[in-house]
């Protein structure tokens, strides 16, 4: 089986249209004169992005606010979505967390197809935004000096999942995250980096400092935790929490709720340092497909 | 299981942005001051919409060319894409295939998802046009006394399906179809409505009946045939070809090859007439998911 890293390399290989920051940016952006559109696809697997059997509500809550925290992380409000929906037997109740979470967001159903297949469902989600700030946000901005924020803390959907599992406990954040939409398009105007925390800290920091070519060395200790103290380490390599991850030059306040937990420097031997060292290369830093 | 009416019919329910087009006429059109864009999404699922075992260059032949279909129904050239893409075996001969259609269309690789799933695999594509002229077609524009037209021979790609599933004869027509781009933007200007085949030639001019609220009479005899005249019924109830289906004023010729096949009268009791005669109810008329 082809690993995720090495098709997206290929791919990458045949997308050279400008707009093409979509591949390892989550979003495309389309100049068109006066506006930006910004545009993201995201697919979720039965068994994979979430459980079998998992409130169909649930799913669809979650389809619709993964591709809107792509656009929270380039200030964009939503134009709308294309949906791709393979029929099930709990259409109805998918179709209830859709309307609520495209109510949530202000986010219209503009279209897009429905089939029938045997075997675990595949869902698609393309979600249209419009640009409320230029040059929209990138994770290839960061400069040296430049301090490293998250906005909120991590661990919350990995309790939830736990939750979920088990049957007992509260497993509201790994069901239902909230985009932090408001907050993007707070950030985009000063940010000169930004992306949103969908697989890990560690990993998603360190993609950012590849797409910069900055090395961030991160204070452990700082990531604002929603799970105990001695769950950090795994907190550090979760994904699903939708928080926004950003860079300020040194000295630059935040003006939304936000937690500094490091600082990019020129880039050295390993794009990212935890406490000041590099991780061990078996470390697989976060969430990873394929 | 949900049938897909009934599904599309729940999702227009909640589908009231006026670009929400997309949910029963493939597109969604977005105005954006001087420019209107086109979206669509469309979704294969192994097994279904293509045999297990193709080859995966065709597969994304296929799923770029129906995505570019829509666009071409629209009169709209394309933008780029965004793909949706579960891993799988044969992920260099996709990645071959996708870059040859891309380039074919001149559509370029915007960005999209990529997963790892078990079973069959779902593929989706977002393909983006820009309207080359407004007000942009829909199946809704049909009046009293247009004619109906189609740009081609249906039953071509039946019998590629035939040959690719024996390993015998010319499989073509069904392996590699062909949007009709420049035959889109020509006709876009002049018709009263278009759509693309998708579906089966009886099943697509009834919902473009239903849609404008008039009754469409086809002689079944002046649809051009790439199929043996004894298929002929069949040939009208098979999808996969893409021609273009629309409408022109009487009297009005079509500025690109095309067979009138039909006219549009007030809606009667049924949305659809072959030879003067409504079809029995249980007659599927084309392509059904669900």
């Amino acid at each position: 089986m082809t690993t995720e890293p090495a098709f997206i390399a290929a791919l990458r290989a045949i997308a050279s249209h400008p707009a093409a920051r979509g591949l390892d940016d989550d979003c495309a952006v389309l100049d068109l004169g006066d506006e930006a559109l910004v545009l993201t696809h995201d697919m979720m697997v039965e068994g994979v992005h979430y459980l079998s059997g998992q409130d169909a509500a649930d799913v669809a809550w979650k389809l619709v606010a993964t591709n809107m925290s792509d656009l929270a992380a380039k200030g964009a409000e939503p134009v709308g979505v294309l949906l791709g929906y393979m029929l099930g037997t709990e259409d109805a109740r998918f179709l209830a967390g859709l309307r609520e979470a495209l109510d949530f967001y202000g986010a219209p159903l503009l279209g897009g197809d429905t089939v029938s297949g045997p075997g675990p469902r595949a869902l698609g989600l393309t979600a249209v935004g419009r640009a409320t700030c230029r040059p929209v946000p990138s994770r290839a901005g960061v400069h040296a000096g430049d301090g490293l924020w998250i906005t909120g803390a991590v661990g919350g959907a990995m309790l939830g999942l736990e939750a979920l599992r088990s049957g007992s406990g509260d497993s509201l954040a790994y069901r239902r995250p909230q985009a932090l939409m408001a907050e993007g398009r707070k950030l985009a105007p000063l940010v000169t980096a930004m992306m949103d925390v969908s697989d890990g800290v560690l990993l998603d920091a360190q993609r950012m400092a590849q797409a910069s070519g900055v090395t961030f060395d991160i204070a452990s200790h700082a990531v604002p935790l929603a799970c105990p103290e001695n769950r950090r380490a795994e907190a550090l390599r979760w994904g699903d929490d939708y928080q926004l991850l950003f860079t300020l030059p040194a000295g630059a306040s935040t003006p939304v709720p936000a937690t500094r937990i490091g600082a990019a420097a020129e880039r050295g031997p390993a794009p990212l340092l935890v406490d000041g060292l590099a991780l061990d290369g078996n470390d697989r830093l976060g969430y990873r497909h394929g």
